[in-house]
Parts: structure tokens; C-alpha cells; sequence
């Protein structure tokens, strides 16, 4: 299962003591099987196939054109070996390639680059994040998914139509339009995160609640782990771009281009929304501290303005025996006038000092 | 419609699914019509004329002198696609100008450069920015505009004129001229919000309302909004000086230097605002306190005067039979006299704490 | 004994004034014995023994093969001194190697490789760092532990089995293979505050104790102290990737990049967490004023709806002769009911105001 | 007029719309008229004279030896062009020299260098900054100040006096000693500031009064302003000191060096101080919440000593027929002695709480 | 005097309006005459004198072997000035140990590299700094203090003894080890602060007190003051360690890299216990609030236990002459449990609400 935002740092302790370049599958198992699928194409022709077994992929490893390789959840062990043996991949990579947390990067293997990239989806108010691990070779792509999504779809929808530029390109290109495809994925989960905020915002503005803060929180974290997902990812495009390896030919550079533009998008987008909860978190708590501030004020009015009353009430309430007061006939009318001026007094004291 | 402070990270996902280089323009749509102007000249002469249709910049495509072609409102893909062909620009850059959030950055595709400006302005307490697209060319300056603005007549008009080093010098001087024209523009913004923040001081400082409190977070917004614009143009302008481009002559440094300075002044007043915005936060935090504890001052202060005298009051309104004071003919006066005591006491006490 | 996350800057005070190179062991002083093993290896052999002088390593120094040396205990300055004087190690890497309050760092003496990496295990709210020294030659690696752990009792096993690379690679690739298990530990330890992290964050936001915030202050401590455990590791192991030194070989590379990766992963994961930890105790904050703001409210209303009834009450219990509703006989109902509207109307007027 | 610490980002905009390179001086306009004098020197002899007209200086121009022409008052446009035309200055940099609110910088025009210092003075609270130009020749040392000052006589007298290195060395070592002149005035500044936090400092932890907060955010602000015109300094310094261009000699750079660090040591200075101001802002914070808590004991122990106290008077105030109490002789004593002891009762427990 | 924590900025100004160069001795006047002495060595004698003339080192310029000469205060410049003449120092440098302001650096005069190093020292709850400079030569080493202490006396008892390296070793390997020695120093002041920040933290979770804020204030700036005289002795010490100069041999690199290691190590425990103080602070604030919290229950629970029994009492107190229930006779009793029953299910409210 992917990981979401809600907690880092976990689940690799699994694998302390085992020698390294164990193919050991971390993240949560799940029962559906390994799905391999394998189109070839070239300018002329494509050719999709859906594979039983991994080793039927050996027979794609010269054939001309371009091969790409798909393969839907990583629970199988042997399927990711037999994928290794047959295509010569270094055994970190395997471990790598099942162990589904790592970080955007890029590795090169000389014969193949290796690329992660994370694929991001939010649902329950949470982000999750699934690895998409892409091996590129001389003309082959082996892509890795944890498990079978739609975003793909149109790319193979494109290569069957052999629409625009698609097919006549080479593998790089084929690996830029998934990586593409992924970020493209970024800017619909950053919308609804945006819509979130915004309607916070207003919440958070007109009614102060405690509830509020909550989804702050879960916001800034959402936005923390989005953060990490993108960050590293600036590197990554930006490694392919710089062409060290001969795996990515020269035109696609002012393709790589314009993908680290839409990351740095998203990266300034995530930092617009971050100074955004922060500000709204200040605005809480200044709100709480307003309500607080109103709270006090009636009190105290209520409190000043008949204490002083009541006491005037509890003198006249004493049993002394000589009081002449008591005995006045219009004593009772000019202390209920009394108290109404004092109080009033006070009442006039407080507007002038502006508190109300 | 331009982006404005208030939205960040928002509609760019509508792409998500379309191949690489579609031509969808991001933006509110408009019913107008988009407007191409061209202007041709070099030192002897200037021809202006309005062109009813994109083709018809095929006229220029290789004519003497220095043509600029503006182009306000990009809602009709077909004209972006028909000057794409004309001039042979890269469908990548065409897919930046017709999508109007790029950031600030410049793009060299060799026979051209790519150049996007954010032009900004204030209303309603929110800064909008529109997308200014600048393709440099070797004799041709094509720029597109997210609508008909007045920023760039002054420019129109030294030219008409002849006046000054205008005509005189080629594409990169006219480039520099409108990236000069939108940030003589943003030291008007800077100056309306200088404006606003001084306001908003005294009001902070003199009468702390919690309206402030959102207008603070208002500008705070917009100082980030405007942040974001400002920074990446310094490395635009810093990589146009850098001269790696032929078609960016060596006199323009000079020119170059000195819009790299007012982009710098630029984002300085901003920082130098954000500090103070900063520190109003913390005054109105602290004198929200302030009231807080004056309240409370004037409630412990008439609780504590009359509770001991109203309890004294209290006594003496018992009914026991044996209540020997209560005969006492003096004892009325002397209560009174021992509540205003109490009173008094306590009122020096906190004279002497120094609660007043 | 293991420097601890709570006592930083101690302890090294005790060496100023003493020539530099003299070998004080710092930190705390222990009665075992230190334990010296020594393996020997090679493709076809393992050999094991323990030592029972520090000066029988003399027999290791020419030997073929790969040759480990393990001490655990740094107590004895003499078996310190004894290796240094067999394998001709500097005198500042001695006293670097007895003083345990290092900072993980590579330091290249030519010959030897010095390695200094910090063992981290978490018990009783604390984490504790246990230096690991290892000094790489050219078919030798002496490894200084300050106490017997089991961490590299897999790597012995491997080593006896002669399974995976393990026996075929050289000493590059037993050193990777300690710092290795040295790192998986980290996640080990990470996953442990991570789950403390959880539970203490649903606990502050279910039922926000004081207690909460000392824990809140120790996992702060904890996550600075592993922060800095941490970041120098990277630069340790980016040095030792770059190959500058022959004592690693070219194809130590990628094993170095794998272990470089987790590196960063443990780093990424604390900033996660270190953010976490920030954004709750930004709830913690304002659930004490919120429920601060509810004992306010309580008291408002009780005061609120009391205090003018009870002023009501105080008039008429006043001994005026001349108080003409005292006579008029449905004039204690009515009082009553006046009594219950004013409270009422004050009800209404809250709840308005939605203080409840 | 110089600029003040208190008015961020303003005035630019006046130029929005004007060709690049237009004179318009920025800063207040004043009357006085500008005051042109230039020095005459070399190893032998001294000439000074004031000069009537801008043009004079082209007597100047090329006489042998070091001349410095010093502008005081920059309110006549046609001053400044005539100069600008007489040694040949670049449009933009007499632009720069109009503008007074240029940040600190270095230009290199090639047959000039062209460098802009603020001279800072401190009055009535606020930070005043004035530009100084300079503009840097083969044998010419132009300065452009905004008013006459008193701060560059001493470097006069030691040229008449021909005292010191002062004329034996170039037109480098003229430029370091005004620059060396400004500097060392920010430490009067500097000196000035401190001594105002020292007060404030006192004053806040002794008697917190909300007059501190306002002192508080105006030193903030002055030390930001001062930040602002100290960092970009050490660039300009620094840029000197690298010797690019031939007008700053190779000996210059020890004196360069020494005026680098005092630059970062004012800039240091200025960090230390906005520590302290941000340290007092939480002590004063803090004390204003102390003072909350205080009187909020003194609320708590009055109500809670009285109330109940109250309320037993209250129950034997009670007007029933059958309250066995009121007829018992020892009653009175009885309850009273009741109510202090219940007084008492809570007043312990508070004490052992540490209330007070 | 040595500069304290607690005064940034000052002094300096002093000097304004002086030709650069000018030997003016800034920091407080003391009486004491400065003391020189001289130490020759070479791997076979010692000789040790102490100067009564600054003419006298003349002596031991060209002599054989390392010479040492210590001077310890600063307060006649005669002393400089003589010492400057005899060994042909810039006049810049004899400013720089003049002025005992410097923060640590490194300056490279070809003949003589010039290093300042502060020594710093805890008393009263500050930190002092004395600076120490070093004029290191090709066989002469010459140190300024500014007053007499007895860091350096272990490093001349080792020169007497001719024990270790030390005599065998050049001038650099002296430069080093007084250094080291200062450095070793740093290690006793940070054990010393370790120590009270400890002790305040556990003062500060125990009882919060308002003394502590002054504490933490206090360290805070001892922090700060302690991080701004480390941190540029990194770099100090990395440029030495860099080699460009001749006068550091190639095998000082070793011992430069182990001092580096424990400036790093003094840097990163400041780090560490500058965070440590924030969360003090944190946490003193937060158990502000709770103890404020805590009044406010108490206040609340009386309060409300109390008003609406008080309410009642006054109700039976009035004089109506129509109240039914004065009559009848178990109304006092009923009364009274009525009351103690509103107060108990007050209380159990409250208790329900986990108030107490």
C-alpha cells in the first residue's frame, strides 16, 4: 500500500540485519497477483501483449523498435528477480525497485537509469503516495507500479493511434510522457488541496472553531509530505536534463525543460499554501484570543455594573437598630436612583474607554 | 483573466491527461477577440499597422529593420498556432504562452529566446498579474499580452518620435524597453501598498480592532504573491546579462545591470515590508493582551472594593436574635465608615503594586 | 557509557591543558575488560579468534586476505596504544578513537582511512550514541566499539557462511557492510519515536495534559540529537562515494550511493517528524486557551444570570418603611418572574452571540 | 531628502513611463542650491577651490595629479548633466546618481567605477540614510553627496596638511578614505542603538509598560533598515578588494581588507542586537502575562475568602419563621467565627498550591 | 577589558574621524604595564627571558631556531609601535591588535600571516573575550594578550621540558598549539553552561518562576555571544588548514583538521543547547498559561458554586409580606438542601467535564 502523510519514518526497520540487496517487498502486502503487460512499437506498427509469465519479457530484450514493460504490484518476489535476470539488473536496484519508500532520484547503472518517482492521490483528507520506479535502457522501459492506476491510459492510447510525436520517438521519450503524465497528476491534487484551504479559510475568518485547527494541522502535514515528494524530485529532472547519460538523447532536453517548470510550480504553489496556513493559524489564534477578550468584557460590565448596586441594597438590608435613612418616606425611590447613576456612571466610563 | 494573490495553486490540472504541447489556454476565457499589432522600423522610418490576421505577420518574417509584432489576448488557440507557424516557434513555448502561469523564467531555443515578465497591478485589496510573453527573435520581437494594456504606449510613442536611443538600437533594446516598462510598474504597486501598510500601523498602534488583523493577512498575502514574482525575474534578468544568447548584444548589459538593480530594490521593499507586517502582528497580539489585562484590572478592582464591604453588609442583615452591635446606637456609621476602610486599604495596595 | 540526548556539551573539558595527542579515554570509565576478535578471511577460509593481547594483532599486519579486528571497550589506554604501535596508526587518530564524543567524520591518513560513525539505540525516553571507529587499510579494518553489541553478529554469520559477496569483496566492502548495520539500526530507532510520536499526538489532541508538553520537549530533544547524529553522516558518506582514497574501491560506489540514500531518508523522516512535533505543540497551545476560553464562559454565565436576580433579590430584603410593592400581595410572584426573564433574556442574548 | 528608517518602497514609482536614463532626482526636492568644490593635489601641492559653474570642471579633466570634485546637493538637474557631459559619464549611472534611493553597489562603466554607500545618522528615533556617490576615474574622484556634511573634513585637513599616506597615494586611496569615513560613522550609529536597547532593556525587565512595545518595534524596524544598507556593502567592499578592474590598485587591498571587516563587524553587531530585541519582546510578553496572572490571584483569593462568607450571612438574612439557629445566644460568635475559619481553610490550601 | 556578552556594538566609535592606521587601544584602560617575554628553542635548548625594552627583540629577529614573544596588555602604544618597527608590520595589522574588537580572522601579509583568536572565560553569568592575536612569521612567533593569564604555561613547561613534538616542531606547530589551548578553554566555558542550562531546565519543569525568563534571557545571550566568536573560526581555521601560505608546513594539516573537529564539536553543542533554551521557553510560557488556567477553575468553581445559593438565600431574605414559604415550616431545612443540591450538581458537571 502506498505510503500516505500521516506517518513518516516507518516500516523500513524490517529489513535491519539482512544482507543488503535483499528483495524484501516493504509497504503492506496485498493478495492480487503481478500484472505484466509489454507493447512494442516503432513508427510502423504496435504490438501489445499481456505477459503470463515474467520470463516471456527475454523475448522482447533484442527486438528492435521500442519496448515498453509494465508491471502492476510488487508482491511477488520472484517475478521482480526473474524481471532482473533477464534484463541484468543490479541487485540494489531490485531492492530498490520492492521497497517502495524511497525518495524521487535518480541512479544511473550506466546500461540503465534508474528513476523514482512518487505518484500522489488524495483521498480521506490524507495524501498518499505510491512509487512508480522506471528502469531505462538502450530500448527498453520497465516501468513498476504498486498497483494498476489509469494514468497511463492515454499515453497507450496515444502509441496505439501513433498520434503526434509519440512513436516516432525513442525511449526517452516514452519515459519523459509517463514522468509527465505523474506531475500532471500533482496539480489535480494540489487544486483540491487548494480548495481545501481556501474554504478553511473562510470558516477560520467568520467562525472560529476548534475543529478548525484540526484540519490545519492535517493540512500542513499534507502539505509537508507533498513538499518532500517534490522537492527531490527538482533534482531528479534536472539530473536528466543535465544529459550525463547517453540513455536521454539531446532533443529531450527542452522537453525535461518544461517538466521541471511545472515541478517548480508545484513546489512554489506548496509554499504559497504553506505561508497561507501559517497566516490562518495566527488568525486562529488571534480569534481565540478575541472571543476571550469578549467573553471578559461582559463580565466585568455585568459584575461593575451591579456590585456596587447590590451593595448599596445590602447596607439598606442591615438590621441596625438606628438608621435614620430607613425611616426617610422617599429614601427607597432616591437609593433605587442612586444605583441607577452609579451603574450608569460606569456604563459611560467604559464607552468612553472604547469597550464596547 | 490574470492570477491573482488569492488563489495560488489553481487550475492547471485541467491538462492533466492531454499529450505534451497542447495548445489550451489556462486562464478565465474572454469574448474578446484577440488584437495583433505590428510595428516596423529602424533608424529612418516606423510603419505601424493593425493586423486583421495572424498570416499576415508573414509580411515581416524577413523584412529589414526591427518589426514587433504585440498580440493582446491569447483566447483563440488559432492565432497562437498561426504565428507559431509563421515564425517557427517550438510548440513547448507555445504551450507556456498560452498558459498564463508560468512563472517568471527565460527559455533559449536558440533561434529565439522566451522571455515571460509578470506585469502586476492592485485593486480591491488583491494584486493581479498577467502574463507578458516575450519571444526574442533576431530582428523580430513578438510579444503577448494577456489583455490591451496602456504600460507599453510611452514605448509606442518614443518611437513614433525617434526621440532618444530607441530607434537606434536593435531587438534588445525594445525587449529591455517593455521588461523596463512592467517594473517601473511595480514600484507603483510597491508604493499603493507602502501606502497600505503605513495605514495600517497607525491603526494597528493608535486602536487595535480585530479588522486589522485581516487586512494584515491581506497584505501579507500579497507581499507573498508579490515575492514570488519578483524573485525569479532576478535570475531572468541575471541570465539575459550573462550573455550566452547572440541576441543579446553587449551594449544591453549596461541597460540590463540597471533593471537587475530595480528588481533587487523591488524585492528588498518587499522583505523590508514583511518585517514590518511581521512586527505589527506582534504589536496588535500584544495589545490585544493589554486590553485584556486593563479589563481585568477594573473587574478585580470593583470585585474587590465592594465584595469585603457587601460581606460586612451581609453580617449585619443576619437575623439572630443576640447580635449585640445591632443596638449599638453608633454601630450604622461606624460599619460605614470600616467598609470604606476595607476599600480604601485595598485600593492603595494596588496603587502601590502599581496597577494603575 | 554512550553519550545520551539530554547532556549536550560535556565532558571534554577534562583533556584542556594536556598535550594534544595524549589519549584520555572520555567518556564514562566502565570496568570490563576490553574483548579483541580477529577475523581472517578470504574466498576459500574463514578463521576466528580472540585475543587476548592487543600485541597479537602483530601476526595480522602481513597476512593475506582480508583481516578484521574488533575491540570492544576503549577503557585500557594501553591496548589502544599497543594497536596504534602494530599497525603505526597517528597519534591524533588515537586520541580521537579514545575520546568518544566525536562527530561522525572521514579523515584521510593515507594509509588508513578514519571513520567515525555513531551507533544510536533509544531506551527510557532517551537516545543514546555509542561511538563506532574504524580505522580501513589496505587488507585491514580495525573496528573500536565502546561496548559488545550484537549488531554485527549477522555480518560474522554471512562471513562464516561465506554466503552473497560477503567474502569475495575486500575490506572496502566489510566497512560498508558495518556502517550498513549501523544505519538499518537508525530505522530501527526512528520507528520507535515514530510510533511515540502517534500515540503522544492523539493524545494531545484528545486530551490535552501538561504532560503532554514534557513529553513534546524530550522527543524535541531526541529528534535534534538524532538531527545532528545524522547530517554529518552524509557528508561522510558523499565523501567516501567520491573515491578520492584507493582504500575504496570503484565498485564500492553504488553500495555507497544505496547506504547515502537511507542516510537522507532518516534525515527526511526526522524533518518530518521535527515539523509534527512543531504543529502539535501549536495544538497543544491553543487547546489550553480553548479550554481556558470554555471555564470563561461557564463563569460569564453563571455570573451573568445570577448577579441581576440576585441584586433584585438585595433591593427587596432592604428595611425602608416606606416601600409600597412590599405590601402588594402578587408582588413576590411577579418579582420571581421578572427574576427569570432578565436571566433568560441574558440566556438568549449568549446564545445568540453563539457562545455555546 | 535622505530616506528613513520608516518609509519602505516609496517614491520610485514617480518614473514609472519615462524613457530609461530620464534625470529625475528622487527624494525631496530642496531649495538649496548645489555646492561644487574640487581638490587639487599630488605629493607637493594642494589646491582647493569652489567652483561657480559645473562646466569649470573641465579644467580639471586632465591635469596632472588627484583631483576630487566634490557635489553637495543634488536638486539641479542641469548641474548634474553638465558634469556627466564633461567627463563623458554614462547615462544610466548619472540616472543612479539622481535617484537617491539606490541600495549599495559597485559598477564597473570600465573608464569608471561607479559606487553607491549610504551615509547613515540617527535622529529622533529614526534612521536617516543619504547616498554618496562615487564616481572612481584615472585621476578623478568625483563625489556626489545629498547635503553638505561635516564628515569628510578631517580627510581635507590631513590632504592640506599633507600629513600621513593621505597624498602620496592615488586616487584609490582618496575613494578608501570617504568610504572609511562613512563606515567608521555607523559605529557612532551603532553605538547610539545600543545604548537605546541597553535603556529599553532595563526598562523592560524592571517596569513592562506598553510604551516599551512601541520602542520595542521602532528599534526592530531601525535595525532592519541598517541591515539593509550594511549587507550589501560587504559585497561592494568585497567586489573592490577582488580587483577586476586596473582603477583600484594592487596595495589597496590590505585597506580594502580592513574596511571589509568592519563592515561584517557592524553587520555582526546589528545580528547581536536583533537577538536581544526579539529576546526582550518575549520577556516583555511574558511579563505582561506575569501581570495577568497576578491580578487574577488577587480576583481569585478575594471572591473565593468572601463568597462563601457571603453566602452564610445570606442564609441567616433568610426571613423564615422556623430557623432554629437564630434563637440559639451563641449563634452569632459561632458563625462568625465559621466564616474565618473557612476564609482560613482556603486560604491554606492556596498557599500550599504556591498561589502566592 | 575584555568585551562582555552583554554590550554589542560599542566602543568602536571612538576611532571616527582618525587616518586609518591610527594605534588607538579600544577596550577599557587598565593600568598595568605590558609584560613581553621571549622564548628560543630549538630540538636542543631553551632560553627564556623576559624584556624590559620592546627594542630588545630586535635580538632574536634573525636569530636561530623558534622564537616566541608573548606581550601581555595592550595599554601603551609605544610598546606596539616599537614591536611593529623591529619586525616591519603593516600598520594596519598593529591597528587590528590594537583594537581588541576584532572578530576571529585570518590575514595573509606575505611575510606574516596575522591570526586573531578569542579567548573566552565565564564569570557572573557573562561570557568574556579577550582577544588574542598572533603574528606568525618565518621563525618567530609573536602573541598579544591583553592581559597576563595561564592557558599558555602547561605550553612552556613542554617547551622547558623539550617533552613530545613540541620543541622538535616549527613556528606553526606553536601557533597550533596556543590555539589548541584556547580552543581546550572553550570546552570548560561550554561545560559550565551545559551545567546552569541544565539546572534551569530542570527549575524551569519543576516550578516556573519569573526569575527563570531572566535566566533563559541571560544564557540566551551568552549563547549567542559564544556562536558569533565560533563560527568565524571555522573559517580561521580551514583557511590555515588550505596551506595557501608557506608558513604553515604541509604536516600542520593534520592538527588544523583536529582542531576544526572541535570548533565544529563547540558549535554544534551551542546549536544544541540554543535549541535546548527554546524549548524552555516553550515550556516556561506554556505552564504560565496553565498555572493561569489553573486560578481561573478555582475562581470559577467557588464562584459558581456559591452564586446560585447566595441568589437563594436572598430570595428568602426579601421583606414581601405575601411569601407563602416563610411560613411553613420544614422550608429552612428544604432550602438548605435544595442549595447544596444545585452546588453538587454543579460540581459533578464540572467533574463530568474533566476540570479538575
Amino acid at each position: 500500500m502506498p505510503t500516505s502523510s500521516h506517518s513518516p519514518g516507518k516500516k523500513r526497520s524490517h529489513k535491519a540485519g539482512l544482507p543488503p540487496g535483499s528483495l524484501v517487498h516493504i509497504g503492506e502486502q496485498k493478495v492480487e497477483t503481478a500484472r505484466i503487460t509489454a507493447v512494442n512499437y516503432d513508427d510502423q506498427r504496435v504490438e501489445e501483449r499481456i505477459l503470463q509469465d515474467a520470463e516471456e519479457c527475454l523475448a522482447y530484450k533484442d527486438r528492435g523498435g521500442v519496448t515498453w514493460i509494465n508491471i502492476d504490484g510488487l508482491h511477488q518476489p520472484d517475478v521482480l528477480e526473474k524481471i532482473g535476470k533477464v534484463f541484468g539488473l543490479h541487485p540494489l536496484m531490485l531492492e530498490d525497485i520492492a521497497n517502495t519508500e524511497q525518495r524521487p532520484k535518480l541512479e544511473d547503472y550506466s546500461d540503465y537509469l534508474y528513476v523514482v518517482v512518487r505518484m500522489l492521490y488524495r483521498s480521506n483528507d490524507k495524501i498518499f503516495a505510491e512509487q512508480l520506479s522506471l528502469v531505462i535502457g538502450k530500448n527498453v522501459l520497465i516501468s513498476f507500479q504498486e498497483r494498476h492506476g489509469t494514468e497511463f491510459d492515454p499515453i497507450r492510447e496515444r502509441l496505439r493511434n501513433g498520434k503526434g510525436r509519440a512513436r516516432r520517438l525513442g525511449v526517452d521519450f516514452l519515459a519523459y510522457q509517463l514522468i509527465d503524465a505523474v506531475i500532471d497528476n500533482y496539480f489535480i491534487v494540489l487544486e483540491r488541496l487548494s480548495d481545501e484551504v481556501e474554504t478553511l479559510e473562510e470558516q477560520v475568518i467568520a467562525s472560529p472553531k476548534q475543529e478548525a485547527l484540526q484540519k490545519l494541522h492535517g493540512l500542513k502535514k499534507s502539505m509537508s509530505f507533498l513538499r518532500r515528494s517534490t522537492w527531490p524530485l527538482r533534482e531528479v529532472i534536472a539530473a536528466m536534463q543535465r544529459g550525463d547519460s547517453p540513455l536521454i538523447g539531446e532533443p529531450m532536453r527542452v522537453y525535461l525543460r518544461d517538466i521541471y517548470d511545472h515541478v517548480v510550480a508545484v513546489a512554489d504553489a506548496i509554499d504559497s499554501m504553506r505561508d497561507l496556513l501559517n497566516g490562518m493559524l495566527e488568525i486562529h489564534m488571534s480569534n481565540m484570543n478575541i472571543r476571550l477578550n469578549e467573553v471578559m468584557k461582559v463580565l466585568t460590565i455585568v459584575t461593575t455594573l451591579f456590585i456596587p448596586a447590590t451593595f448599596i441594597a445590602g447596607v439598606y438590608g442591615m438590621n441596625f437598630k438606628y438608621m435614620p435613612e430607613l425611616d426617610w418616606p422617599p429614601a427607597y425611590p432616591v437609593v433605587l436612583v442612586s444605583m441607577v447613576a452609579v451603574a450608569g456612571a460606569m456604563y459611560l466610563y467604559f464607552k468612553r474607554k472604547k469597550w464596547f
